[in-house]
Parts: structure tokens; C-alpha cells; sequence
């Protein structure tokens, strides 16, 4: 039995139905040629013969005189954690985000280790899904996330003994090849970086935002407008998933200066503007947003360090070109302020994410006056592709967690040549959220339109979009 | 906005993770001859044509100064409370109860509407299932269950509105014929008479308990002795069901001058004995029983008055037709204590089941001392077949709760010629809870074998169990 660390007891304490603590990855997998109808099945049958649950998939939760432990589960049951599904007919992905929307609202059991994976099939051509879930509070130093990616194989003939089977000695850690290998290993960072924030949420955290508040900054805290986003939440969710060719995106960036992650700001912006507008919610105010930034080789330690920014999203600009312009300056302004910073307060601490506890505490209950509107995260992913067991990972998508006064959270992530947009959302709080994905591709079609992209290229960057985008779009 | 009575509020009070406060009715049912493989998919179109809900299926609960009030849900959305699921090959009604076992584990969001029903497809030859869960603090005087009861047809051809949108004038109160033809509508009434018994909690259920006590009685009130089912709860479940001929059981009372429900009282003590045997928890004394009875033409008002009584199951006693002669001598020993009790004492008011939160008051913390081990509940149901859009009903099974010091529950409905048996436990202190199912079997052989039911009369009656049986005996 081992205590579990204030801050890794504080998202069990705060955790209630309105405002689950859990984060979940959603890949979508094209099985080896020649696979049969079972191969699903088969892959499930071959995985319960790995029973036992290694660190950190079996401990579970257990409060004493007003502390939490971790301590084993000595009753430890793979059949509840890993569980079978099937989409219904027709399994578009549409029914696939339906599913995952509903999962994502459901509590882990306490009484368990805090994870479970589902593996969905019934999308056509034998595709197949895994929805995977961790707790906030279980991901630490050694991560359930950073296990679930070390299950993932660079080859295609490789098979691999799955997550929560792996023994130390077989995780990313001691196998950098494979350590940037995994969508689950990034939100797993993120996590884990989320968490080095808290202690610092006093002093790092708060200079931060101390620092954007500056005279002449573009976003300044308690300046975010009041918007639908940023009000106390329901326990229902709605998750919306696209992905999106990355060279499309760079095009952008190149022909303008700026970077993907603030085109993928500047894209964001664009869909958000669009979505309060069809709400007749749009504030005057441009709407801010929490985003963690790279700081290449401008802070002492050099290297890729991440912080922590708050930029401004220029809603409130109609033309495309100058939103990104706006973001641009926003978040350029804020880097500067960074980089004069003591290496200490940017947090530089392989950050990645927000954690919705620190952004959460930050809030607190500023309905009428939000430090920000939403956290937007850029999470970098693998080049290669990934197989497990012999299928291919066509798709990758985090799927993060909304917070009191934080009802939607974005969250990028990169695979191969795309990036996949997963929007999380309170159900109530962000109606027909399904929308932003068509927003979404709206923006981009908006700012390669002003820079005269011409449309040959533009059919071929379209082209480019996954078969998720069209689907959906389609539903 | 409508306040809730202090009962229906206890239940969102009492609920929770551990210990959700819904009630499920599981319906397994044969497509019309020659209906395609979208049947299901087209039933879902059909019914989301009815996208506003009406009372009681549009309110959920507020609280207000620390009172539950009823309010209208404004933004009603149907497509959250209506799901559409599918099975996993290879769709046996073993992956059907996994997948209940799990829906039920699930806590319903109180932003809303305290219902959903899920649209499961993907049984073998075309069949599909239903699971209806509606909380218990909702089902009331116009309960959610009766009007989901009100939604199924007596004949083939013809075609309702669902549930949720039936106006009142067409509920089963204002067509008795209809009254009697659902399982859900049985629920219902349970659920509404286990609320009538909250009040009399100081009166009534406690002065059926003295009564039980008195000298010579055969259940004794805090003599139960301590089983693994009387502990507190977990937040998984595990669901297991069956049907049976209810000729079969008939044939069983018939030879032994029993009752059907002592009949299947004994089954269940025999299931009962063989579980707690396999686990080497057997206790030395008998376990006692909470059961809903009726008592015809006993009663000073005549009819079919029903009141609860604690009836041993004799699970010390090895052989099976003692077994059945103790329990018979225990429950008309009860009886007999009941009649002769005033009418009020007898909370004779419609009851058919006892509420799990007067359970769970009742037993309190008693762990080393339980009141009673768990509630059996036999709810008679509907003879006819019923039909839903011209899918014939199967099968029909309760879903009841678990409660803390209460993991087991058993319900029995009655449908057509068959008894469907609804065992619901918590996952975790009633482990291997499908075996039950085995062990149902084989006490009912076991009572055949004693009887000398020849063998060709016993193989006939084998070949009446529904397919649910062997199937997941198969499993």
C-alpha cells in the first residue's frame, strides 16, 4: 500500500458524476489483409490469456482515516476491465463517436484499478476501435498511458503481450524508440505534466498569468469574455473527432510565417467563432484560450521545453487571415513575456498539458469573469505508423476532460501526416457539438480560400482529409 | 416544478456510486417474419419521430435549498436517453447479460431525465433485446414503468407510439386490459408499493418483523446468520437470468402440495446452497429470505392483498424435498402470523415487492447480524404474448438493486408459460454469480429426481427451458 500524492488525491476528492476525472485515447485500426470475421474475437481471446495485471493497471483506491493508498487488487478481474463491443448497423463513425460520447460520461469503479478499454467492432471493412480509459489519478511517474503506447509495435509482424501485461522492464522508458511511439504515451505527459503543475499553481502558474496580464498583451486574464463554454457542467458528454492532413496545415503556416500551432489555434478560432455565431452567442470580446507552447531553445536548459500561454483566439475578427494574424501576435507576445521569465516559472517541465484541476482551481467559479475560455492542446505525435497486432492505426484521437467552467476542451493530436481534432464536451452545457467538425473544416477551406490557395492544390490537400472527416460530415 | 415527497428525494439522497437507485427491465423479442436486417435500425427511426417526451419522461430533479423538486427538462433530447447498441460476435446471450451487467453499473445523469432505454441488436437469427432503466425516485403514482408497459401491444399487427410519448389517457390506468400486460408495469408496481412501505418503516415492515419473531418461528428475525451477500457494495455489477416452464414448477407444487412461489423458493434455496457451497461459505444456520406474498381472500378487505414476510430457505438442509417442506412449513407459519395481524400492520396496499431503500434502512450496518440475507421477489406477469411494433416478446427478466448489506437480489417475473429468474449482484462480493444460473438448473432436477418425475416426463419439461438457458450454460 503506497499514499498517493496530495495532488493525485485531489482528482479522486474533486472527481464527482458532474465532473469525471478520467482521460481516454480512441484509435481506429484497419486489421492485416486476410483477416477473417474474427479477428476482433480473436485478438480478445488472445489477450485474456494475460490475466494478471501489472503495476500500475492493479492497484486500486482505498481511503484511510482521510488519506488515499494504492493498494492491490487481490481480486483483480481482466473480463471488467477489457470489454467487447459492437457498433450498430450501419457503423459509421458516427455511431462510433456516439458510443465513445456515452462511454466517456460513464465513473470508473472505484473499487477496481481506474481502467478499462473497450475494443469496438463493426465499422465497415472490419475496422475496429479501442476506446481506452485511465484516471487522472492513476497516471503518475510510471504511467498506465505510457504502458497502454508500449503495447503499440513499429512493424507490422510484431505482436506484443498487451499494455497491462507489460513488466518494467519492457516500457518506453527503457526503450526511447519506442518511447515517442504512442498517442496514449503523449496524453500520458500530459497527464503526468499536468500534475507537476499543481505544486506550482501558486507561484509558476499564477506568474504566468500574472505575466499575459502585462499592460498591451493581447490576452489578458479575467478579460476572457463570458461564453456557453464556461459554466458548472453535467456528467453527460459529447466527443466529435476529426483528423486532418498535417502538410495542409504547414501550407498555411508557410505561406503566412506562422507556426502549425498557431494555425491550429487560428483553425480552432474559425470553428469556435462559427459554432457562437449559429448559438447567437458570439461575445464582442475575442474569446481566450489556455495553450501549452513550445519554447525551442529559448530557455536556458535549450532543447524543446513547453509552457503555458494564454492566447487570444480573435473571434471577434470576421476576415480568416487577420484571426491568424492576431493569434499570431498573441501568442508571440506571450512567448516573449515567457522567455524573459525565470526558468522556474514557465513550469519548463516537459509540460504539455493543462491539467483540468489546476484550470479548474484557477477558474473557481469566475462564470461572469473567466480567466480563460478553454484549454486548447497541440500534443505533438509519432511519424511512423503504429500497428498492434498486425492492424494498422489509421486514427488517433485524445479525448481529454471538461471541467466546471471549462465545458469544452480541444485536444490535437499528431499521427503520421494528420492531425486529429478531438472536441470534448458537456452535453448540455455545448449542444450539438458535432457541428464544430464541420466548422472545423470550414475554417481551414476559409484561410486557404483568402491566401489564393489554388483549387487544384486545395482538391489535393482535401483528398488528403481521412475517411473520418468524410463520414461524419456525411451523417 | 413539483416537490418530491421526502421518499422519492431519499432515493437521489441514498444513491450512490456504489450504490445507484435505478430499476431495469431486460426484454428479448422475435422480428416479425420477414422483417430485413433493419429492422432495428428502422424501429429507432420510427420512434425517433417522437422526439418530445412526455410526464414523467421530460423531468429531472433540481435541488432548491436542499429540497428535490421535479422540473420540466427544457432542452428534452431524446437521441441522449434512446441508445442503439449492438452485440459482439458471436451475440450469445452471454455477451447480452455482459453487457447489461455493465449498462447497469452505470449511475443515470441527473441533469436529466432519470431514464434511458437501450435498442440492442446483433442476437442470433435477427432477435434483438431491450434494457429499460428508469430510477426510482421517478417512478411514482404515473410511473415511467407503467408507461413503458403501456407501449407494448397484445396483438401482432398492431403498432404504438413509444413509451416516452404517450399522452396519460392512453396509460394502463385508464385500460385495464392493457394493465396487466407488462413486465416493466410490474416493476413498476413494485417500486411504487416498495414506496408505500417507507413511511410505515416505524409501523408496518418493522411490526412483520416482531412477528417473525415470535416463539417457534422458522425465520427468526437477527438470526440470519452472516453470508458473503450481506456486506456493503461495490460499484460493478453482474447480471444472470434464465427462464424456466412454469408448468415445470407447477408439476413441482402439485406432487408436494406447494405453492408456485414456495416452489421457486426452493429453487432458489437450492441454487442458493450450491453457490454458497462452491465457495465454502455455506453458514451452519439457514439463510432467511425478505419475500413479497400474497394472501388470498385472508385479508379483511378480500382480494389479492400482498404483504412481505421472512421466510427461512432451509439452506442447511441437504436434501431437496426436506428443503422444500421446511420452507413451505416457514412461510405458511408466516402467513399465518400475517392474518392474524390488523389489516394496517399488514401494509396490504398492492405490494409486490419491498423497496430497497426499506431494505437497506431496515438491515442497516448489520453485517455480523443481518436481518434477513437478501429479497426474493416473484412478480406474476402477463400470460398473453406481447408484441412491440409486431417483434414478438421472448423473454422478459427484472432488473432490481443491490443495495449495501443487500449484494443479491433475485426476481422471478412471470411471462407467458415461463418464469424468467433476474439475479443482480454486486460484481464483487458475489463473485461468479453467472454459475447461479447452472445451480437454478440443477435444484429444479434435483426437486424432480426427489419427486421421481420419470424420466421421460422430466426430458419434456427439460425441452421447455427458453433458449436463454441453454445458451448460456452453453457459454
Amino acid at each position: 500500500m503506497r499514499a498517493l500524492s496530495p495532488t493525485d488525491s485531489a482528482f479522486l476528492w474533486m472527481e464527482t458524476r458532474n465532473q469525471p476525472m478520467h482521460v481516454a485515447g480512441l484509435n481506429i485500426y484497419t486489421p492485416p489483409e486476410g483477416a477473417g470475421p474474427n479477428y476482433v474475437s480473436d485478438l480478445l481471446a488472445t489477450w485474456s490469456k494475460y490475466p494478471k495485471a501489472l503495476a500500475p493497471f492493479n492497484v486500486r483506491p482505498v481511503l484511510r482515516m482521510g488519506l488515499w493508498y494504492w493498494e492491490e487488487d487481490e481480486e483483480f478481474e481482466l473480463d471488467y476491465h477489457l470489454r467487447h463491443l459492437a457498433l450498430p448497423r450501419p457503423g459509421r463513425i458516427r455511431e462510433l463517436l456516439s458510443l465513445v460520447s456515452r462511454l466517456h460520461g460513464n465513473l470508473l469503479d472505484r473499487n477496481r484499478p481506474l481502467w478499462e478499454t473497450y475494443v469496438i467492432e463493426g465499422l465497415p471493412g472490419g475496422r475496429f476501435a479501442t476506446y481506452s480509459k485511465i484516471h487522472h489519478a492513476l497516471a503518475d511517474g510510471i504511467t498506465g498511458a505510457r504502458m497502454a503506447a508500449a503495447a503499440m509495435c513499429l512493424d507490422e509482424t510484431e505482436h506484443k503481450a498487451p499494455a497491462w501485461a507489460l513488466p518494467f522492464s519492457q516500457h518506453p522508458a527503457s526503450h526511447p524508440r519506442q518511447a515517442s511511439a504512442g498517442l496514449l504515451q503523449q496524453l500520458g505527459n500530459a497527464v503526468r505534466a499536468g500534475r507537476d503543475i499543481l505544486p506550482g499553481i501558486g507561484s509558476g502558474l499564477w506568474d504566468i498569468v500574472r505575466a499575459s496580464y502585462a499592460e498591451g498583451a493581447s490576452a489578458l486574464p479575467f478579460q476572457a469574455p463570458p461564453t456557453p463554454f464556461n459554466v458548472e457542467i453535467s456528467g453527460s458528454r459529447r466527443f466529435a473527432a476529426q483528423s486532418y492532413s498535417l502538410s495542409r496545415i504547414k501550407r498555411i503556416g508557410k505561406l503566412t510565417g506562422a507556426t502549425v500551432n498557431d494555425v491550429t489555434l487560428a483553425i480552432c478560432a474559425g470553428a469556435l467563432r462559427a459554432y457562437l455565431l449559429a448559438q447567437g452567442k458570439l461575445p464582442k470580446k475575442p474569446l481566450v484560450a489556455m495553450v501549452p507552447v513550445s519554447l525551442h531553445g529559448e530557455t536556458d536548459a535549450g532543447g524543446n521545453q513547453v509552457s503555458l500561454l494564454l492566447a487570444s483566439l480573435a473571434t471577434n475578427v470576421a476576415d480568416p487571415l487577420k484571426r491568424l494574424e492576431r493569434i499570431v501576435k498573441s501568442t508571440s507576445e506571450a512567448k516573449e513575456r515567457l522567455t524573459k521569465m525565470p526558468r522556474l516559472q514557465k513550469l519548463a517541465h516537459g509540460i504539455t498539458s493543462i491539467s483540468p484541476l489546476g484550470a479548474g482551481m484557477v477558474t473557481g467559479s469566475a462564470e461572469k469573469h473567466p480567466l480563460f475560455n478553454l484549454v486548447i492542446s497541440n500534443v505533438p505525435g509519432p511519424r511512423e505508423p503504429l500497428y498492434l497486432n498486425g492492424a494498422k492505426l489509421d486514427e488517433a484521437y485524445p479525448v481529454s476532460i471538461p471541467t466546471h467552467y471549462l465545458a469544452l476542451n480541444i485536444t490535437i493530436s499528431g499521427y503520421g501526416d494528420h492531425l486529429g481534432f478531438g472536441y470534448i464536451a458537456c452535453r448540455r452545457s455545448v449542444p450539438v457539438l458535432q457541428r464544430m467538425l464541420d466548422y472545423t473544416h470550414h475554417a481551414i477551406v476559409d484561410l486557404e480560400t483568402a491566401l489564393d490557395i489554388n483549387k487544384k492544390t486545395a482538391k489535393t490537400v482535401k483528398a488528403g482529409r481521412k475517411t473520418i472527416q468524410k463520414k461524419s460530415s456525411a451523417a
